[in-house]
């Protein structure tokens, strides 16, 4: 039993009136029920909604550990995780027509309040010697309603649930990306409320970046996963940089799923590109360009999840991030569990990201702890 | 004048033979010359053959860097490189007819190996403290050759050059990437003769994949150059690594532009993706995925370059090659200019990633010169 906290901010449920919601749908995203009565599916990639696959093999299988908070408790519990920032997983609310969104991002929000407090009420051994509760949450927004002010209105909301502490969103924005001017009151809202932003990939990149869908299906999941995710994130994250939103918006504050897709990596490349773009203002053109540069932005506005399984990418991450003060503990659960699950399994998904942030650290005793914990309980102001 | 090697082995050169081909083209790729005499226009990405664009201003001005090897040999003497390896420019052969694919190979080959020969016959005294040669090519392949046995016969022949010190190639391949079996012979024949293969992007992504064309131009070159190329360049490697190339060729040795793309921050995340994926025979499936890992391949048949401009993906690259003496200088030149470039002007795009090596591996002189050049001396045999 840690001594100190250890937190997951990646950590994902699909609540039980959320997975009702997506068994009514017949369209991506929806959840089937085989007729055998076996587990069901849950489908939100496109590229898994394929005909010639019976229904009952589409997708993924769907099993407690997707929605019951007792599951997650376990296996916060079987890997030292005292504490978790819980989140809806994608596909959010992308997908809901203008006249559900309001209604349903309520309704989830007030579900993920509900279970924190549940879960709080209760004194669990296993975390009451951090002095930090169990349970937060990123609350989920109504992207697709009508108009930006139910948005902005659900941000301010938020703030007086006392257990969420930001709120989670894709790289989609409105339906046009996050380089949309039409996002300015939302990036203003949570710019003024202080909240933090979870920015998420779901999307992935068109199956023609693989060399088609033949080509992405017989590695299965692992281009679309492995590659997909990350870029988008990259490119959701560079789009806002370019259209200057870091400008307008200096005080925005960002959390980047899977320590920032490729960001770090890619950083100075894209500086330098930027730099060199002739089309720019600043090189001589005529069309603005971002006036902060990537590292500004990265040491300021961005802090970076450590979910990238390897100490060449977690040095990326920390070097680019300017300190290892801006990066968090995660473990993308439920997904990546270990093939042939046993109950009291621990998974290396989890285990490969511990090891990462001690070999890359492990000298440094106190910056362990803050990558696992203590950023997290700093940043997001867990108590 | 260093007294040590500084070799940059990513500089490209379009031949003179090659632009003229060029101009004869109506299509991408293709040269356009103005008639009002004003530079010459290179019109290499489809994204910049718009037609709503006037021809005089599509693609970007060809000046005499693309093909004058003095101009080369300035811009060494400026920057402190002591050798090039010059490397034709993308899109290489990769769009020629079939009848084609041959002679122009050869006589593009024979041009590098002369150019190599001609520098070389003079003695430059910025040059002779090395002990090492000024100039060494990488080949261009006749990928579209009607035969894989034109490609292979190719790779033999330019082991009799004596200023050939590898291939340089897309990620078409014989245009259905580089898991296609068809290219077994080949990899096999680079295998045997222990030739290099200089891996380098040119497709990137689908506009799509920036949210369409609308969104990519409104940012000029950034996304397909910062974002697309490099994960062009990651998921060809990756294509390779999962249909078993690596597997069946374990001698195969590739030098990967721009620091492998996106692949040192990335491995992690491709290796766990792997070994979470259902349909693969080792995790209980039908498919055979890779036996290797993404750790072996990188530490075993990969080189970086140590073009990617700053030190968080310079960090990352050392570390997912295993060693910085798998990391080898390079300039991209002639791209990246200064945009208003004077003639005695250095380069940032340069200048970059030179700090970038100091900053990383400063305090271990011999590891930045072995970056700088000794590395490349060893790994490339030049002499």
């Amino acid at each position: 039993m840690a001594d100190f906290p250890i937190v997951d901010i990646h950590t994902h449920v699909y609540t039980p009136a959320y997975l009702d919601m997506l068994r009514a749908r017949k369209k991506v995203p929806y959840v089937h029920d085989p007729a055998n009565g076996a587990d069901s599916r849950l489908i939100i990639l496109s590229s898994d909604d394929d005909a010639s696959t019976p229904a009952d093999q589409r997708g993924r299988p769907v099993d407690s550990s997707y929605s019951d908070i007792e599951v997650k408790l376990a296996f916060m519990k079987r890997h030292g995780i005292t504490t978790s920032v819980i989140s809806l997983a994608n596909p959010w609310l992308d997908f809901l027509d203008v006249d559900d969104a309001q209604i349903w991002s309520e309704r989830i929000n007030n579900d993920l309040e509900e279970t924190c407090a549940q879960v709080n009420s209760k004194t669990r051994t296993d975390t009451v010697a951090t002095g930090i509760k169990t349970l937060y949450a990123f609350g989920a927004l109504p992207l697709s309603a009508p108009d930006a002010s139910i948005i902005v209105n659900e941000i301010t909301r938020l703030k007086m649930l006392p257990h969420m502490r930001g709120v989670i969103m894709g790289t989609s924005g409105l339906g046009n990306g996050l380089d949309d001017q039409k996002l300015d009151p939302v990036w203003a809202a949570l710019a003024q409320t202080q909240t933090l932003l979870f920015l998420h990939p779901h999307y992935g990149l068109p199956d023609e970046a693989f060399g088609g869908s033949e080509v992405t299906q017989r590695y299965g999941h692992v281009l679309p996963l492995a590659l997909g995710f990350p870029l988008e994130t990259t490119i959701a994250v560079t789009r806002m940089l370019l259209s200057g939103v870091f400008d307008r918006f200096p005080d925005l504050k960002i959390l980047l799923a899977h320590s920032g897709g490729t960001l770090p990596f890619l950083a100075g490349r894209i500086d330098s590109c930027i730099a060199h773009e002739r089309k720019f203002v600043a090189n001589g053109g005529s069309a603005q360009g971002p006036v902060r540069d990537v590292w500004s932005v990265l040491n300021t506005n961005i802090y970076l999840d450590a979910v990238v399984y390897g100490e060449a990418g977690l040095r990326a991450a920390i070097h680019a991030a300017g300190s290892h003060e801006r990066l968090l503990f995660g473990t993308d659960n439920p997904f990546f569990p270990p093939l042939s699950e046993k109950e009291d399994d621990i998974w290396p998904s989890v285990t490969t990201n511990y090891k990462a942030i001690e070999g890359t650290l492990g000298e440094d005793k106190e910056a362990v702890r803050g990558v696992l914990g203590g950023n997290a309980v700093r940043i997001l102001n867990l108590n």
